[in-house]
């Protein structure tokens, strides 16, 4: 895909300001001196002596270790203070336990460091010593303009010159893939879960620099050709996803995400002091900034072995080619599960293959070779269909489906040097397999030997690896450059200055809480979402000439800034139809709600316009600690969070991206038009969530914004109550 | 598990009356002498002879090779004709080319052979001549009482007593495992997928024997722990079910079943020419009768290694032991996902860890191990954190992270041999394990060596095979013997003598299609299941008429057999509060039906009490080809296909059933009191569950049945819409 339209776009974007200056990145991954303090003096299996990794390593830059005792180590003079050292190193590394640290650090200050690795844990994480450490050794740095990576991490490892500040060793194969974490899981274990690694920065706790200051220069590395984060969570997530959105226009990026759960959240609380939030919210900033997500450990797996393999995929029109009936059917399944297409074959691929098979055979895809290969002898049916499925312009990559249920010496039905020469022949054409039977892990490694063909445990990872490749290439990656190189004229800065004056002017006079409905909905009406016709009236009478001059029929509710939920204390009534039902329901309402809320003050009435038929949606809005103002829309009314049919995006919001949000929920179905209910007026719906969004985003003291019902008619969009929340 | 009062039940269940005798199970698994009728004349390599595989698998029994050239293949004299065999073989398998089998059948037929097994494919899943030989063959073998494996089949391996039928060869190690097939992939492939077999049977298109007469023979098998079916569809879905709930009364059966997408169930239709069907029925058959469903093969792999290794599991209470903060959190999630709990630790394993750790550390499950094994070497923490949580009342499971980013002879992290003392030590408590790093295919196989430890390649399939392990020790397998033992008590086959002679009356009285509505009401009220007060009218006058008997408001609805969606013709009014609106609405109707279906014959109209309040349900059935009357309950209205929040349930449903069936919905939160909306009578809505469910089994004439809505009020429950389509 390197000669994509995107790609090249791609290499004019400009770096997110908040990027890592280059020295300071330089320093921390290529370091030309490093200091290690409070490095130990044990050596050997199990020391865990981060000098000796880096020996082991290879490292050619100079090394200073500091020990209070000095002396030497592994050959190494050891300073017994930083400030000994005769250079002001470009990074130093402080791995002695916790409560040593703050000394080491005020050394690093003294000195003139500028980027200081803390390895220890026990800090934010522990207990109230630690987070008075923290504390301090935050100032320190803030002061100096230290950045910092950690605490509790192992660092930095850089196979492309041979640079690691782990204390740890492990297995270290190079590859072409980036990782950025917040756990030693993806340092020590990036041979097994990624196949190695060329870059790897962990931020363990992430006190200080974070992934939005560093994802930048990954993607703008060309040794790298896929880049994984492990996250627990972040602190500015429109940084974030400014970051993210770069990033992708780039390269893939594969997130795995812990504290999913509200018991796994609150388990990565006590684990690195983090805020991992609200997965629903995380998970629509990835799909928004077009992260590929990763749900287990095996996702992570999967999508490294296939980006490093694959440079691309031309669509999602597969072909199979199995062994099995039964397997071809488990692959059509899996290609509805995750939105692949069963690709129709050419006729001149249908007629080689039917000139092979016996005459019963139906010739469709999935292709069940075996009746052929009885014919022919296996290897030269498998042969010459797979030549035959990667010369069809109208299939995009071949799964192939194989058996290694014999041993090696006795396996008449090997076919991976097949799937080499074809793999070999067609670089822009992914084939991938499934195999099974008792060899089949040595099968899979033979298998990718060549590393052209990507070998999966079950046709269900093979697909979903396919469609992350394809929705890779040919939706975030186009859309992430569209957003960056197009922002500026396809999210215009809605501008409402008179929108914005009346605003403040209803804000101003409101206190903190819930806004009273009177300037709610006065609000909403300033930036153009208007409510029902409606007034205000002290008592029945005034209800009563109200409903007069609005017209019958109508609605009563009950006004009183301490009530939220009207209709569960009876303060709702609707299509009243005259004044007599009107009187009857004001003193019916009254008593009610003064028996369920005898503390509520009672302001009277509110009188509406009765409106008959159209949709009752949500749109609200709920201010995020980590990505600020998130909006909500869905399926409305009284059980909306029974069906909890919403949608959520992170502003800005293109028109692209509020026209999915609209689709992902199932009411959309109805907006558009289902059976007796006319089609609203979706382009009114867009702008008015544009203009929502553009209010929550004007006032940062809003904290939540919950419109429900907002009535969708065909000409007609109306809120019917709403909530606002001031902090 | 063997000792629950479960097992001890399952061992005194009388058989499924349709199982296959003894002695033709004997005859088709063990037989005393097979004859291989076709067997070809090539051996070695890739010749697919089915007799070299038997001889290598060293079957002892008596061999009679059958091929039309005669002579001799590997030292047997192959015969010209079955016909000619000194005696009739228990077993004959007809292992030639499609064409030739119609022959060889005749032959066995003569010989009197009663079990047949054929190889070949190419019958309903080839051509016309493939169809015309089946039904050939069928017949034949209907008139001479011959059973029939196949066609399209690998046969059966019974590894108990050296036995084999495939003519492909394949790596075949001993396990406890019994399988069900209707594909060579779970023949060939065992090995991979579950480790190996003791029994298998693929039954390839399943022309004749099917699973229900066999599995209840693997469910009796003492020498089989777990059996695995592969299907593709049942013919017989009430048959399969009461199979299932016998077997899985006496052991867990994984059920992995391909074309679950409706592309997919295609694709199944033309492979093996069996019913696919909808898998949502499939889901609720599997559910009832407490399969445990593999999602991929790779949930097959996991499965088949669990409930080899473990007898059962306490509770579903987990402890978790780590070296990463982060795996931590990731199981927490994975938990949360598959319906596990953290354990809390008892007091005594909180200070046996805490001791171990650092001051700062905060103990909790799950327990990091790594700051403790800093200050004590880490496989003594390992070894002592893990004896303290296996002996913790509380905790009924561990999972262990464990490393393997080390070469093996630099791994001081390797606590193999640790898990595998602690698991020796408490057999009746599950370790499992997960473990990360460069090594892990090489020591998951460590791990795994002594057979009583899992390793699994993520967290997440270690929690999901956990929970599948509770899940049949605790809810399955007790529920299926329960079903079993007290169906006669619990389940009361409905005696409705009144109901069923006005049913019949009904129905005699009705043609094909639809019912009329006024008559399907009738009938859903003979079974209990009462409509609105309502009243039928010729005109606007009768309805005028017909309003002032029942009481204002009433609802308005057109009378047609031609208009099946009255609400999308406008042919249904709420809420008309008096006469003069009823006769403008009479008015309205008639244009409106008039206009949108020119061709409908109008009867007139029904009017109806308006009912205000109460939750809109839907109670239908739909019957399926495979599994009878399917009864669908859920949320009901104009929008139920949007939201389609509704559950399936196959009878006879016992009441535990039902409201499990009501529980599955959404619906059931606003059902069980929901803000303002009061509680509906749940009991009430059982009993009508039971009533229907007896109506649609009383008239197998009955296809179709839609009451939407059944409109729940607190203490009514009234049909305000049905149809009725009968066959």
């Amino acid at each position: 895909m390197d000669d994509t339209k995107a790609n090249r776009t791609a290499q004019n974007l400009t770096p997110p300001h908040f990027m890592l200056p280059e020295g300071d990145y330089r320093k921390l991954t290529a370091p030309e001196s490093v200091a290690l303090l409070g490095v130990t003096r044990r050596t050997g299996k199990g020391s865990n002596n981060p000098l000796e990794v880096l020996l082991e390593w290879g490292y050619r830059g100079k090394i200073y270790p500091v020990n209070i005792a000095g002396g030497e180590i592994l050959g190494y003079p050891a300073y017994t203070s930083l400030l000994d050292a005769p250079e002001v190193p470009d990074l130093a590394v402080i791995c002695s336990p916790r409560d040593t640290v703050p000394e080491f650090f005020r050394q690093c200050a003294e000195k003139g460091v500028r980027i200081v690795i803390i390895v220890a844990q026990g800090f934010t994480d522990g207990d109230g010593d630690g987070v008075a450490m923290h504390n301090e050794i935050m100032k320190l740095a803030g002061e100096k303009g230290i950045r910092i990576i950690g605490p509790n991490t192992l660092g930095v490892v850089n196979n492309f010159n041979s640079f690691c500040t782990s204390f740890m060793r492990f297995i270290n194969p190079l590859a072409p893939v980036g990782i950025l974490g917040q756990s030693g899981i993806y340092v020590v274990g990036n041979a097994g879960l990624m196949g190695g690694t060329g870059l790897c920065i962990d931020t363990g706790n992430t006190a200080d620099v974070e992934y939005a200051e560093l994802i930048g220069h990954m993607a703008r590395d060309p040794k790298l050709s896929v880049i994984n984060i492990y996250m627990e969570g972040v602190r500015d997530g429109a940084r974030f996803m400014e970051a993210a959105r770069d990033a992708v226009a780039h390269k893939p990026v594969v997130i795995f995400k812990i504290g999913s759960s509200p018991a796994g959240a609150l388990a990565a609380g006590s684990h690195t002091g983090s805020m991992t939030g609200e997965d629903r919210i995380y998970e629509a900033a990835f799909r928004q900034s077009g992260l590929i997500r990763a749900a287990t450990t095996d996702d992570v797996m999967d999508l490294n072995r296939t980006f490093q393999t694959f440079k691309g995929i031309g669509g999602n029109r597969i072909g199979v080619m199995t062994i099995s009936g039964g397997a071809g059917i488990n692959a059509v399944d899996a290609f509805a599960r995750c939105g692949l297409q069963v690709a129709e074959l050419s006729e001149e691929t249908r007629n080689t293959i039917a000139e092979l098979s016996p005459g019963w055979f139906r010739v469709h895809n999935p292709i069940d070779v075996w009746p052929a290969a009885m014919k022919y002898g296996y290897p030269e049916v498998y042969r010459r269909t797979l030549a035959a499925m990667m010369n069809d312009p109208g299939v995009d990559a071949v799964v192939c489906v194989t058996g290694s249920f014999l041993e090696k010496e006795k396996d008449f039905l090997d076919v991976t040097g097949i799937l080499h020469a074809a793999a070999a022949e067609h670089p822009e054409k992914p084939i991938v397999a499934w195999t099974y039977g008792g060899r089949w892990l040595e099968y899979i490694a033979e298998l990718e030997k060549e590393k052209n063909v990507v070998a999966f445990s079950s046709l269900d990872r093979a697909a979903a690896s396919l469609a992350a490749l394809y929705r890779y290439g040919h939706i975030f990656q186009p859309r992430a450059v569209k957003f960056l190189t197009e922002s500026s004229s396809s999210i215009p800065r809605l501008s409402l200055p008179a929108a914005q004056k009346e605003g403040e002017r209803l804000i101003a006079a409101s206190s903190p809480g819930f806004m009273s409905q009177e300037r709610a909905l006065a609000l909403l009406e300033a930036y153009g979402l208007a409510g029902a016709r409606r007034e205000k009236a002290e008592n029945a009478e005034a209800a009563v000439a109200a409903a007069e001059r609005i017209g019958y029929p109508v609605v009563l509710k009950i006004s009183s800034p301490d009530i939220i939920h009207k209709s569960d204390v009876g303060g709702i009534r609707l299509n009243i139809p005259n004044a007599d039902a009107l009187k009857k329901a004001c003193e019916e309402m009254l008593a009610s709600a003064g028996k369920q809320c005898p503390m509520a003050r009672l302001e009277g009435f509110l009188v509406q316009e009765h409106l008959n038929g159209g949709t009752e949606l949500l749109l609200g809005c709920k201010r995020d600690s980590q990505f600020g103002p998130v909006i909500a829309f869905g399926s409305g009314g009284v059980f909306t969070e029974i069906y909890a049919d919403i949608a959520l995006r992170i502003p800005p919001l293109d028109r692209d991206e509020i026209l999915a949000m609209i689709d992902e929920t199932k009411v959309s179905r109805i907006l558009k038009g289902y059976r007796n209910v006319p089609a609203a007026d979706i382009s009114g719906l867009v702008k008015a969530i544009q203009s929502f969004s553009a209010l929550v985003t004007d006032f940062p003291t809003i904290q939540e914004v919950d419109i429900n019902p907002l009535l969708a008619q065909p000409e007609r969009l109306v809120v019917l109550d709403a909530r606002i929340r001031l902090g």
